[in-house]
């Protein structure tokens, strides 16, 4: 443990933590990391750049950018073993416990298990980022009795993740709308998960227990799961023949709550929905099947009239993942695979700093 | 999930926590679990009745009492999965390790895995209180080559879990001081590891998911671990043929710390210190085997007496451990095992409040 001298004493100033990663103004509806503004890292950069600002502070030249994708794209592997406890979960047992067992078990293959210094964090937090998005598309496809899919190396983070998951290249389009996906989930300053795994990681844990922690967190209805409530409500909509924007009202007839609304922290738009619409709509179109966007624009158009809410980052992203060939019922194991590798990303540099 | 218009809102609130079932005076070097004190519960009570205490705040009845050991003999069983699972932990793999992705995966068999309101997770509590020590006990025999031993559910859970360990019916002596060792640790407020749990257990997770978090948190070395580097020096002391003090005198000449004295909290004597090194004189007497407490106690006469620093919680668990069997590189393991059962007693009052 060479971090010990260095690093923090047990829990003192983590409440009161700021995040230097991380920059919200809520009123404003303004998300930045490391200074710079979501629109502009969604609109202009790749996840793969965003993993090196969010880990070192700056976005990488060339070569390090090269050097990053290399590198994320040689731990695209798993130990037979896990593969192996993947097929031996129950079919009955909830995906986000999958996750988090599976994640667990992946420090024992870890050939850095007992290094907890920083060039080894940095280097485990490139595994884990490549590994957790394995792990949830070849889940996916053990679950429903498809052959695996070899990884290729060749293929971005996100095109990767969609071939493993689906066996096909993706589309451009697809592509890129998952990988703008991840680049505007990968933080989000101190919320549950990051909370929870940096509480782990200030006993000077590891990164494997920290972020384990985080998706027991991220499992929670109050935190994560919200986007899994939104596309229930728009399958039931196309079931039912009404128009959504009556089965809205008479949702809130009853006092239900429209869930993809509001945020405690954006009294304006949230930026990350910003994105997510646009991305909704282009992969609704591209796949000719707009169906899924426009119940979802019909719903926001009433609720942002009739309520003053307005969609935040888990609205769009049901239609989005869906479209992307995500089951419902990994809209949470994907958030944590792959989107939120805040948890990996914050724990990193808590537990190296 | 019942329990959500009941429930904590989010991370609100959780910070500024104070237990209501714990109460420390660092001063006075008091403890208490829910109004009564730590040495009139060690003298006088059992695991059980503790258990049935924090749960429920109040002491049992014998009618509630009985039906508490039973509902824990009872759920003294594992899937034959998990013994699986169990069994595929390779032999390089950290214990924490281990138990952390085994207790993630009883999830997996838990017949409420999906209901989350107050009386599932009572028996949820009582499940996994059961099983981990089963898990920890099973664990250690099969990675020595030896066969399982079945659950005794006529023996306390003290005395099951060294029948499960050492594969015979434990003296009386050995599972009162077991039994002692698991009230004194049974809760300490908002540790790192009950902290890492109730922040996983507010997203209105699940039991499994904010046990397994503790278990990360408890891993790390400013958190858990400190009875296995005592034990190391107790055993590099009798390795090397130096008096206790000589060694002890060059480990602060090297200005290294020696483990298992001071306390943040505790100002003067850690008052579960106190009945660990009488338990652990009184098992060494019982033993036949005096060495590892005579070693312990001239440290600490020296200690006290040189660096005005008393003896905590770790200094006399490490000999009283190692007397009763539990091997040193489980000692932290057992810590999440059987005492340490507050994050599961506090993540269970804390979701179902």
């Amino acid at each position: 443990m060479s971090t010990t001298t260095h690093g923090p004493k047990g829990l003192e100033g983590i409440t009161a933590a700021n995040s230097s990663i991380c920059y919200i103004d809520g009123d404003q509806g303004v998300l930045a990391y490391r200074g710079i503004d979501i629109h502009e890292l969604a609109d202009h950069s790749t996840f793969e750049e965003v993993c090196f600002l969010l880990w070192f502070g700056r976005l990488p030249n060339r070569a390090e950018l090269n050097e990053l994708k290399l590198n994320l794209a040689r731990e695209r592997k798993l130990d037979a073993s896990i593969i192996s406890l993947l097929r031996q979960a129950p079919a009955h047992a909830v995906p986000m416990d999958v996750l988090r067992t599976i994640v667990s078990a992946l420090s024992y293959y870890d050939p850095e298990e007992k290094v907890n210094d920083h060039d080894a964090n940095v280097r485990k937090a490139i595994r884990i980022t490549a590994q957790i998005a394995y792990v949830v598309a070849a889940y996916d496809r053990i679950r429903k009795g498809k052959p695996l899919v070899e990884p290729d190396r060749s293929l971005s983070h996100a095109g990767n993740f969609l071939y493993l998951l689906n066996g096909e290249i993706p589309s451009a389009t697809a592509e890129r709308a998952l990988d703008i996906a991840l680049i505007l989930h990968a933080d989000h300053e101190l919320n549950a998960s990051t909370f929870a795994a940096r509480v782990v990681a200030a006993t000077l844990s590891d990164m494997h227990s920290a972020v384990t922690a985080a998706i027991g967190a991220l499992k929670g209805p109050l935190h994560g799961g919200a986007n899994e409530a939104v596309f229930h409500i728009l399958e039931a909509i196309d079931a039912s023949g009404t128009g959504p924007v009556e089965y809205v009202k008479a949702m809130l007839a009853q006092k239900k709550k429209v869930p993809g609304f509001g945020h405690r922290v954006y009294h304006t738009e949230d930026p990350r929905a910003t994105h997510l619409r646009t991305m909704s709509r282009d992969l609704g179109e591209s796949s000719g099947n707009p169906k899924w966007f426009d119940i979802s624009h019909k719903i926001e158009e009433f609720i942002v009239a009739d309520r003053k809410l307005n969609a935040n980052v888990d609205f769009y992203s049901a239609s989005t993942y869906h479209t992307l060939g995500i089951d419902v019922d990994l809209f949470t194991t994907w958030n944590a695979a792959g989107p939120r590798l805040r948890e990996v990303q914050q724990t990193s540099s808590w537990v190296s700093r």
